[in-house]
C-alpha cells in the first residue's frame, strides 16, 4: 500500500503512534489548568512541548498558541485583525491570491459580505506563482489602505513555494501586517519564524503525521491576538477551552520528527524530480504544474490531456496507492480547481490532474516512486486505449 | 490513587483507551473528505459515529455538527444567535443566570460591550437553583426583545441540576431561542434532546473520558448555526476544518460506555449521600453545597468554616487524592467562586470548598467514598488543630 496524500491529511507518524501507545499507559490525565499535580504535570508537559515547538520553529513560547487546527487559527488572523471593522482605521483593503485555500477564501469572503472590506486578489503566473509586482504597485498605491495581506507559503495542490520571504519583506516596509498560511508548508519545509517579517503564521497536526485537532497559531505581537473562542481564560485568554494536551504533545513529536529528518528532503525532492522527468520521458504529453519552479518536496499534481483525473485515481487505488485529485475539501466539487483556474490551465486539462503527495516517511522513497511509476504508466496506457479515436488522433 | 476531579477533565475512559491502542493499530488514517477509499471509510466511520451518538443523545444525525469541544460550541452558539446584531430583529436582551460557567460569561461580556446587548442575569436560591418565576416573568415583560436565554442544565461546580426542562417550556411558550450548557451534565445523567425544546445543547469529550479537543453541538435546527470557524466547507459548512475523527471515534466509545453503565449512577448517587451524611455527623459544622436538591450523581461540593480549600486538597493529595477547590479555571483565581456569591456564601467560607467529582469509573464506589471520607476526616481534623484557638473557640 501507497499512502500518497499526505497534503490532505497524512497518516500517523510512527514515532507519534509509539509515543500515544505510551502515552496512553503512563499518564498523566487531567485538566491543565487544575491545581493539583496531577493537572500540573500535564501543564508542566504543555508548556515544555510549547518550548520544544518554538525551538524548532524559531518562536518565542509566548507567541504560540494552541488551537484546533490550521482552521481556526486563519479564522482567529482574520477575525483578530478584520472584525472590529474599518471605520476607525481606514483601512478597508485585504490583499489575497489567487490560490489560496477555502479556508483563506471563506474567510475573505465573510469579511467582504458582513463587514464591507475590499478584497484585492493577486494573480500569478502559469507556474502559480504570485505576482509580487503587483503586490509591490498596489502596497505602493493604497498602503495606508490596508488591513491585511494574506498569501500562502506553500500551495496544496501545486505545492508551488510563494515568496513569501520578500513578501513578508515588502509588508515590514509598508508597515502592513502580514498573514502567511504555511499549514502545507510546516513539517514538509524548514520554517523558521524568526527570519520573517510574518506577522502570523498556522500549523495542522493532521498535515505533519500528528493527529488531527490540533494545530498552532504563530504571532509576532499575541495581544494583536482577540479571542475566536471564549473559555475560561485558557491560552492567557487567547484561546478559550481545555488544552488538547495528548494531540499537543504529539504534535511536538511529530515536528521533532520533521526536525531531525530534514536531511532526507533533498533525497526525497530528487527522486521526485526524477520520476516526473521518466514520466515526462514516457508521456510527453503529461502536464507537471510548477515544475520550472520550487515546490514542496513531495508533491507532484499531474494530469494527462482528455483522460479524467478520477479514472487515474481509481485506477491507483485499484493498486493499492491512494492519492487524491485536487484538494480534500473540493474533492467531491464538480467545478475544476480555482487554482489551476488562476493558472490558465483549461478545464478541459485541469480535469485531468491528480495529486501525488508524500512525507518524510516510510524512508523507501525510491521504492515508492518506482511503484507510482510504473503503475501511473499501465493506468495512463489502459485510460488511453480506453478513451477511443477522440484521444488517440 | 483516587482521581475525584472529574468534572475538571475525567481521566481516559478504560473502553476509550483500549479501542484508541487497537485503533492506532488498525488505522484508516485519511482525511475524511477525500475521495479515495481511506478517506471515504473514515468518513464512514465518523457519520456511523453520528449515527450512534444521535440514538443515545435523542438527536438526528444532522442536529450534530462536531466541534473541538465545549468552548468552541459555546460561542458559536451565541455567534450565531448574536453576531448579526439587534438591529433588525430589536431583540437586544439576553438572559442568563448567575452561575454559569466562565465560557458563557465571556461570550456575554463580549456580546454586551462590542455589540450592545443587554445581558439579565436570573438569580439562584441558597441551593443554587435558578430562579425560575424570575425567568417567566421577564419573559412576559421583555418577550418581543429577548433574543437568547442561555442556562445550565448542571452547575460545575456544585453539580446542581437547574430546571432546564421547564425552562425550555416557558422559552418554547414565549418563542425564544433556548441553549443549554449541558456540558457537565452530558455522560453524567441521560439527556435525551428531542424530549426538550432546547434549541442548542453541547457536549465535552473530555468530561466524559474521552479524549480532550473534540465536543458537540447540537442544534434543534441546523440551519439556524452560522459558521464560527471556517474551512473548506466540512460539517456541511457549519464547522470548518478536517474533522478530529480519531477523537469522534472515541467520543462515540465514551458515550456508548455511559449508555451502558446508566444503572451505576443510581448506586453512586446513593453512596455519595451516605458519604455525605457521615461526615456531616462527625463534622456538623460542615456544609455541603446544593445538598437539599437533586445534584450530579458524583458531585459534593463541601466547605470546613475556617479551612482553607486549597490546604484540604494539598492534604488529600499527600494521600494521593485528587479533587480541587472551585472549577479547574478559575483554580489560580484568588476570588471566591462566582457561583458561591450568587448562592450569598460568604467568602470566608466559599474558600474552604473543595469539589469532589467522580465518574463512572472505577466501579468501586463504596470503597472509593470510605477512603475519601477517611482521609478527608483525618485532613479536617488536623487542619482543624493547626488553625488553632480562633477557629477551636
Amino acid at each position: 500500500m501507497i499512502y500518497a496524500d499526505f497534503n490532505s491529511s497524512s497518516p500517523l507518524n510512527p514515532e507519534v503512534k509509539k509515543y500515544l501507545h505510551e502515552r496512553l499507559e503512563t499518564g498523566p490525565y487531567g485538566n491543565p489548568n487544575a491545581i493539583h499535580s496531577m493537572g500540573q504535570n500535564v501543564l508542566k508537559g504543555m508548556e515544555k512541548c510549547r518550548r520544544i515547538i518554538g525551538n524548532i520553529l524559531g518562536a518565542e513560547p509566548e507567541q504560540i498558541t494552541f488551537t484546533s487546527g490550521s482552521s481556526e487559527a486563519i479564522t482567529t488572523v482574520f477575525h483578530s485583525v478584520l472584525s472590529l471593522g474599518y471605520e476607525k482605521t481606514g483601512k478597508s483593503i485585504v490583499i489575497t491570491s489567487s490560490i489560496e485555500h477555502a479556508c483563506v477564501r471563506n474567510n475573505l469572503k465573510y469579511y467582504e459580505e458582513e463587514f464591507g472590506y475590499k478584497v484585492l486578489v493577486l494573480p500569478v503566473n502559469d507556474q502559480g506563482v504570485v505576482n509580487i509586482n503587483v503586490l509591490e504597485e498596489w502596497l505602493n498605491a493604497y498602503s495606508s489602505e490596508v488591513a491585511l495581506v494574506s498569501i500562502m507559503a506553500a500551495n496544496n495542490e501545486t505545492g508551488v513555494v510563494q515568496p513569501f520571504s520578500q513578501i513578508s519583506d515588502l509588508c515590514h516596509e509598508y508597515d502592513i501586517k502580514y498573514f502567511c498560511d504555511t499549514t502545507q508548508f510546516m513539517g514538509k519545509l524548514p520554517f523558521d519564524f524568526s527570519q520573517h517579517q510574518i506577522d502570523f503564521a498556522v500549523c495542522s497536526g493532521h498535515k505533519l503525521g500528528a493527529l488531527s485537532g490540533v494545530g498552532i497559531l504563530l504571532a509576532k505581537t499575541p495581544t494583536a491576538l482577540r479571542p475566536l473562542i471564549f473559555g475560561g481564560g485558557q491560552e492567557h485568554g487567547i484561546r478559550g477551552g481545555t488544552q488538547n494536551y495528548l494531540a499537543i504533545e504529539c504534535l511536538t513529536v511529530a515536528l521533532s520528527y520533521f526536525e531531525e529528518h530534514q536531511e532526507n528532503l533533498v533525497l526525497l525532492e530528487n527522486l521526485k524530480k526524477e520520476f516526473e522527468r521518466k514520466l515526462k520521458l514516457s508521456f510527453p504529453e503529461v502536464e507537471i504544474f510548477g515544475d520550472e519552479v520550487q515546490r514542496l518536496p513531495g508533491t507532484t499534481l499531474v494530469a494527462y490531456p482528455g483522460i479524467h483525473g478520477q479514472a487515474v485515481q481509481i485506477e491507483l487505488e485499484s493498486h493499492d496507492i491512494f492519492v487524491t485529485t485536487t484538494s480534500a475539501c473540493s474533492d467531491n466539487d464538480p467545478e475544476p480547481s480555482n487554482v489551476l483556474m488562476a493558472m490558465n490551465v483549461k478545464p478541459t486539462l485541469s480535469r485531468g490532474v491528480i495529486r501525488i503527495s508524500l512525507g518524510l516517511w516510510p524512508e523507501n522513497y525510491e521504492e515508492i516512486y518506482e511503484t507510482i511509476y510504473r503503475i501511473l504508466s499501465l493506468s495512463y496506457q489502459k485510460l488511453h486505449r480506453l478513451a477511443g479515436p477522440d484521444l488517440q488522433s
